[in-house]
């Protein structure tokens, strides 16, 4: 054949090679040990679904990004575009078969038709986690503490949680009078962070009043102890209710499980969704605080109104596994590894080479517990060498007339005429 | 709202409960594990390709099964409808700054609008591992080895190989007269095992002489040792040639390897695609022979000739996990549960009942290993035995004045005034 096909990927989508695909895999598995020992199950819900499930009967922004078309069957479908929407079509379809409350993580590729100017991907993978069933402090608690425990296995815990009230805000616009225009203020007030106050509260202006404005600005600025602040917003929203009692309830919780020091109370964090309804929560690593959140989420008290009658209260958050990645590999807590054996067996590469001999001491490392891996080409020693280090591989055996010969490639040092058992020893002391 | 939209699913696509999620990441974990121990890498495409690249120039049986749609930048795309074709496009894109032989596997989901009505799924895991880079028994035999590896995990050896070499049966066709008709007469005798001797010799005389049928029944019929039959194989074939010596090596090999009892040379095993030149092979488990194979593949001799110059041999497998979940659950191999928590830690459901001290013991119990949940709702205690009833929770532990209450609920023993070590001491010596 003379004119190939180029093997070209589409716009916004990229291969991930072992060296992306290892690590990232690394970062799931981690995060899935967290979920398993608080008792969270994981689910899957098909990629395609009806549109209308989907996208239910409005046609938002996100609308024109989803990837939809007609199937086989002459149906309207979509690929989904987030992992929320589907949990919601699934709690509403299975809520009557689950023990409530219900602990899913799902962690999917989703997909949007974004613009891929801004760096963006059209294919990547959410991380959700959700505690559905019930509006309670202890169920807060329990995603605030998953929420600590995640940091503390990825980051060593340097992480900071900012922490709100949707709840006590809506409670203050009302107060102002200003509650009609609670999405546009939401929006307003979420980009504090990237264009700063004067900015925002522009912004501000061209939907309330300059009073209500300064007002709004004094709310989500206010700083201080927990405690503090959330005695300021109290007085800002019109006094104790229903919300700031659950925050005093929280900041009691957390303070017996000690772990307050890890939240921060911070009004200026909104999410920018109409969607929550009680705390929301953006995660910020300490060392790379310019990073943006790495995990966010909130309180909402009904997921599936589109699909049942049935109240279906919950609380969760998702996980930016890209941006998590990306600074977990800027804070060198990420072990960028091309693969994963512990041991290269040379000569693997053709029946004189000894192909059978080292396949069958690999064959006995595996057995002791060692990823060895043979090297399959009939190649000189200096090439199988190469390969070593391409793979990132410390050690490097091979079969001789005297035994088996075992370099530690990273100090140079080496023995000989041990036994497979030896070997591993050797190398699980190091 | 009043009116609902049905949180159904499309024909052909399935949500994943936990109950059956977790034992199928548990089978791929299980995989994962033994092809990490060979040095094999993980690697990821896209789910959606150009259109060409998936679907080359023709169009074949498959395409008319492909999600294929135009995108918003009018670009003819479509969903992967398996991983061998994204795994050609991605070699011919990477092959040069990969090291060769390249081993890797994918576990990905993949689409194909089938008739459903034969019970198959419109979306399904594929998990495929390929080593390419040269074609040399060494590699053959990797391959081989660790198919019983797997094998060997999954249930116990309790599999058998059938192997089969594509290059002796081309010879062989081509000795009689029958090569041009080779593609119908593969996709005959690849029906031996469904149809019988007796339906396929009709099928083959629709193709070939009468003579000439009853040559590839003796042929593909051939019983007997390893050597015997690739004796009668060679024979037939002509003789000795770089086909047969292949298979004397590999038979040497696995024979050095103590696995040539896991492997029977059955020349009925063809696989029905055009696309093998050396080894096939299936796998059965030998309890449920009438399941059909859970793992097959074999050796190629140019994986991207549809996107690059560049020679690229390989051998593959391809496992069919969810026949292979279905065999292993009838087996009984497969722990099927609802959650993998050890502990149910009682009262987290509200600050009175103690949320803060239960969520600290589940805390303390994590530090030990443990996945320790907590009962997030405030009901009665039968209740929240039933929930760990529902989740398969073996041990149900409560804080109480006289300190904390550990009961085994398979065995009714519990103890009492323990410490988390203890109580962790006391279920992991169980």
């Amino acid at each position: 054949m003379d004119s190939f096909i180029e093997p070209q990927v589409l716009k916004g989508f990229r291969d991930s090679l072992p060296q992306q695909e290892i690590p990232k895999r690394a970062l799931m598995a981690r995060l899935e040990t967290v979920f398993e020992s608080f008792g969270f199950v994981p689910i899957d819900t098909p990629v395609l679904e009806y549109t209308e499930v989907l996208l239910g009967k409005g046609g938002g922004e996100t609308d024109k990004q989803v990837y939809r078309f007609e199937d086989h069957g002459g149906r309207d479908v979509s690929m989904r575009f987030d992992l929320t929407v589907p949990f919601a079509r699934f709690m509403a379809a299975h809520a009557g078969t689950l023990a409530l409350p219900f602990k899913r993580y799902h962690m999917a590729k989703v997909w949007r038709g974004e613009n891929t100017q801004r760096g963006r991907y059209r294919e990547f993978v959410q991380c959700d986690f959700d505690i559905v069933g019930a509006d309670t402090a202890a169920i807060d608690l329990e995603i605030l503490l998953m929420m600590t425990c995640s940091m503390d296995v990825l980051v060593g815990g340097n992480a900071t949680i900012r922490l709100s009230h949707r709840g006590v805000f809506n409670r203050f616009l009302d107060k102002l009078g200003a509650k009609a225009h609670s999405v546009a203020i939401l929006r307003a007030v979420d980009k504090l962070a990237k264009i700063g106050p004067v900015e925002v509260t522009k912004l501000l202006e061209e939907i309330v009043p300059t009073q209500s404005a300064q007002q709004i600005l004094t709310y989500i600025a206010a700083k201080g102890s927990f405690l503090d602040v959330l005695s300021k917003l109290e007085s800002l929203a019109g006094g104790e209710a229903d919300d700031t009692r659950r925050l005093k309830e929280l900041y009691a919780l957390i303070s017996e499980l000690d772990i307050s020091s890890r939240f921060v109370l911070d009004p200026s964090i909104t999410r920018g969704l109409d969607y929550y309804t009680g705390i929301v929560y953006e995660t910020f690593l300490d060392d790379l605080p310019g990073l943006g959140s790495v995990m966010s989420g909130g309180r909402y008290n009904n997921l599936a109104d589109l699909y049942t009658r049935e109240k279906l209260p919950g609380v969760g958050a998702s996980v930016g596994l890209d941006r998590l990645l990306a600074g977990l590999e800027e804070l060198g807590l990420l072990q960028s590894s091309a693969g994963k054996s512990h041991v290269l067996v040379l000569g693997g590469g053709s029946v004189a080479s000894g192909a059978g001999a080292s396949q069958k001491l690999a064959q006995s490392l595996r057995g002791l517990g060692l990823n060895a891996e043979v090297y399959l080409n009939d190649k000189k020693t200096a090439q199988q060498y190469k390969y070593a280090e391409a793979k990132g591989i410390r050690y490097v055996l091979q079969v001789s007339s005297e035994g088996i010969v075992c370099k530690d490639t990273t100090t140079g040092d080496s023995r000989s005429g041990l036994g497979p058992a030896e070997v591993a020893a050797w190398i699980n002391q190091r």
